[in-house]
């Protein structure tokens, strides 16, 4: 349920207000002040309150509102229709997801093979604007004998790059015993496809204070996504960015996954969260990224996340699906073109750095 | 089997080889003209055919290769490359349709309801920069109680829609029996998703002359979808668009179909046919065509058609996905800004006409 | 909409009823005895019917109820919870699909490939208890340049395979302008699975006498397949048979379809309308048709349609699904195990003959 | 890479050839002893092995065999096509879960709601022939706001009830942190559909004794369940079980998964695997249960999860898919019918008891 306030209600009485419905419901109240409303969102058991009898509390109050949909602080409503947007604080400075902002661009490579290839990674892929580094330490792998990411180790490797370059880094989660050690290295902590319904791990997550990057399940409907996202609001985390990156339908010949580009306008009209698009796993195939980048910032994207390696062929996992430095070089250009015309790129790779 | 020229082969020679081949191998030899090479592909029992023997016919042969696709005729080898064009003649003038030529826009009502509807709705979306009206006069419908369409008496009103506003027609064939009706009317007949794998049909309008537009049937895999343009092209009519229309995948709550945007590079790269995308069916709801459209053309798409109805309200079927005249032309305003920029934008409404 | 009638209504009462319902609201009344009750189903524009005002045509309606579901003839309820039956006159004598039936089995080749062939495997599948021969005149298949079946003079083999054993013959028909030639000789009509959204296909099966067997499209979903039977019932044919055939889903690598058998219990509560199960295109493997349609009978099936072929290796199509005729008299003998302790086998082979 | 030895091959030949080979390659040599011959295969680096120098160590070696499938523990050609057996030991006896062995009926419900419930429920499973009690301590749940599960208590109850009447417990575990929890209380320990790609998850139960329970995830291929249950087995236990559950397909509305009965012929021929059939949550709907599990028997299965709930319509979880016990009662005698006629089906409840 939410409390929506006139404009101009004084700061003690949204205070004041507060705190008489949480004390006399038991419920939590949380404040979001966007650009036209300040909000009040009550969290707890809110079935079995009146709205009548809350907006007999005060004046200033304008219309108080039941969310309807069955995730609630994800949904677009629970902020009266204003977006959110996650800050992240990198090195080169803040760096914001949200459809106010430029659009993010996060690159790099499937797995973390050694230092020189992720700090090299890094420096190429900042020279062409993206603000993150990507690279698995703990990879998900179909077959026990194939190259499960280095773990641990990997992870130190990244804080190198990050070192190097001031990118932020976004790497992935698998274990909730692995969580405090990803932790202390990214700046953003991927919940990646596989783990989508991985609730014990939604919560921890949830339970800490990086952003998070989930991934869309491989055959996860919208209200499945954003349950899994209501998880780690729920745990007290409200930084979610959600990443599709392709479901799987009946036909894997050519596209690997089929990337499912309406869930922009789906989730944009859902939630308020931000929406990143990863064509490389979307796609499979590095020869089908651009257009399907190019076709996500028409569509509105927020971030994108595409896979670069300095020597597809030889990697380690994904090579089909990744791009040669240069190629990601050409592929910036190209985007670049359709964000200027759709007013979401910036010349200035920074916002809120000098 | 396909047989590349040097630059320079003289058109005796040309002849005379194609004549050649044609009578000592009983196949036909169909010539085209590429930018930069011109290719002779011979169709008919030609796994019996050994290439070497071929290149002896002539020191002008450059190279004789197989194609390897089990679709043949469709398959980009067959033209060594090179894209095929679609040129339709209208009132207006002849429209191209290719990935060399500016994105053509089609527009217009699901059904086809009176006279007034259609030909005020083509004036509106001439207007907008549309080149072709569409209108179903036969329409596929889930259940028999539904409007079924008005069938021939609307193929009437579609031609005086043309003659009002010089646009061209585009309208479904449900069946064999109606097909030298529809085909009298539309200046691009096209085959319904439903009916993509009718082999009947497909043979039928392949062994006509007016155009073909090919839906994806829901569940068709991108293989099935070139194999059923392969019937058409071996009936004898190589004039295809493909469209796809969305397919069916395990969500279907918000976006009703999963509109496959990856289909425009997968099928770049393994036919010559021209594509075009409908975002309305595609995704079912008005407001999710907008951010399609503009995916579509910032994927590469050689042609959009979108739904347009006067009163989408009171339509009489798939209302929910329809634009109003008004939103159309927003719509279009949104589309130049994208298509501008990579390219594919015709300021001049018509390619051909004065 | 339908009037349930008291047990003992005296049958000049139902003709008068009928009658009156008829004349005053212009609808269709059709009457339909079951073993408890006699019903009176209403067709037509009832939605405008109150049905308190029916009630008081006279003391001997029980109640008046009306349907539901937007399938209207095919559900069950329209029949007040009765099955309903298909009786195909044969040779033999007749045959009767239903659930209060022994099961029906169909057996023969995907295409009729000759008449030897043809007549050797119906004298096989007689012999191990089928009651129909199946088999290809007219095929779709994938590609152009496969064999598409012998079409019209195929229909004449099948009828000495007729001839010959006294089987009934189930065939398909592709497009409207072939229904005749099929229809003289068919006993059963199939649409194929790529042919359930041929609506003009369905209305003209629907207005011709020939009982019609209606495989399920590959990603139909249960509604669709209803409404596709609704569009025959309501051309006034009453006489269709529900074959499931495997749907398409994200895994063909090993079963090339998956079989849906869950659709027994489903259909069953839905409609009244007779089931058949086809294990062999279901799974697309002859080693799977054996537990598949065992399980089949198990789960309450009224008829199972299996391919067979007196030498698979050579078949025109589909040779890897077809059992030898050696390997069908086995799976005959461990289906009978299961459809006797089930109630539904029949030691003689017809019903209705001497 | 498997070695096949000769019949009546000695003890200590078989000994010094296992030490041989492991010596010589580095590998780890495992024996299996099936009804015709005794296999070794070697686990590790054996794609650089020459099986004809392997062939030279003994004049006892038949064959030597490369296991071509990517799932190699669980591939049948690892056991040269013997089925394997996971024997579960119970208060009540050894349990034996196999294709030679009966069929074993897992039943309880959804949740462990409280001590009397679960008692009550096992006592009454028990009496209709279930060898376990199922009942989930840890939920996954869509909604963050359902309820949970009671978690570490619930292990207690789960005790309670195997305590009062000898049966087995199957359990779920969500978590790697649980772990340890739920294998001090658990028979077999289940890894649910949602945590098939939780690979952290699988190399953990992989690690430790107590035999699995793998469900199929939602929409994972045949191969990469298989490749799950390969991530256990290369962990160290050999004791695994495989549970079909229901697939996510295009068509939701009726029965909420679509239950593939055709895992059951494609594992038989892939996996030496007991396999399972779960009919409650495959179709998500009580009145589809019997049917589908009477169908899972005669396709063969090796053991059915049945859910059943004192109270369905008050269950905290899975409500709509819950038997009653008296319903459960009738469907044991109609599974038992099936179970006869296909040899599988045991009056006596224990293998292995007195």
């Amino acid at each position: 349920m939410i409390v929506i306030l006139k404009n101009g209600t004084p700061q003690e009485e949204i205070t004041r207000l507060s705190q008489e419905i949480s004390e006399t419901w038991g419920v939590k109240v949380e404040k979001s002040v966007g650009k036209h409303k300040v909000v009040l969102a009550m969290i707890g058991d809110t079935p079995s309150i009146n709205p009548l009898q809350i907006k007999g509390y005060s004046p200033w109050i304008e219309e108080v509102l039941r969310v309807q949909q069955p995730f609630k602080r994800v949904s677009r409503e629970f902020r009266y229709g204003e977006a959110s947007e996650v800050v992240v604080p990198t090195p080169n400075g803040n760096v914001y997801f949200g459809e106010n902002h430029p659009i993010v661009v996060v690159a790099g490579p499937c797995s973390v093979e050694n230092e020189q290839m992720i700090v090299e990674t890094a420096k190429r892929v900042k020279a062409a604007g993206a603000k993150f580094i990507r690279g698995g330490a703990y990879k998900p792998r179909t077959s026990p004998y194939a190259f499960q990411g280095h773990g641990e180790s990997a992870l130190g490797l990244l804080a190198a790059a990050r070192e190097a370059t001031g990118l932020g880094i976004i790497t992935e989660v698998m274990d909730t015993a692995d969580l405090a050690a990803v932790g202390r290295v990214a700046d953003v902590i991927q919940v990646g496809a596989r783990n989508m319904h991985n609730f014990s791990l939604l919560k921890k997550v949830g339970a800490q204070d990086k952003p998070v990057l989930l991934k869309r399940g491989m055959s996860a409907t919208i209200d499945e996504w954003l349950m899994a996202a209501e998880y780690i609001l729920a745990g007290g985390n409200p930084n979610v960015i959600l990443c599709e990156r392709g479901i799987r339908t009946f036909d894997g010949k050519y596209a690997r996954n089929t990337l499912d580009l309406s869930v922009l306008p789906v989730l944009r009209s859902l939630t308020h969260l931000p929406i990143m698009i990863d064509p490389s796993h979307g796609t499979g195939r590095s020869e089908y990224v651009t257009p399907m980048a190019k076709a996500a910032i028409a569509a509105g994207t927020d971030a994108l996340m595409i896979e670069v390696h300095p020597n597809p062929a030889k990697a380690l996992s994904d090579g089909p699906q990744s791009l040669t430095p240069d190629k990601f070089d050409i592929l910036a250009q190209e985007m670049a073109v359709i964000g200027k015309v759709v007013g979401r790129w910036s010349e200035r790779a920074l916002v809120g750095s000098i």
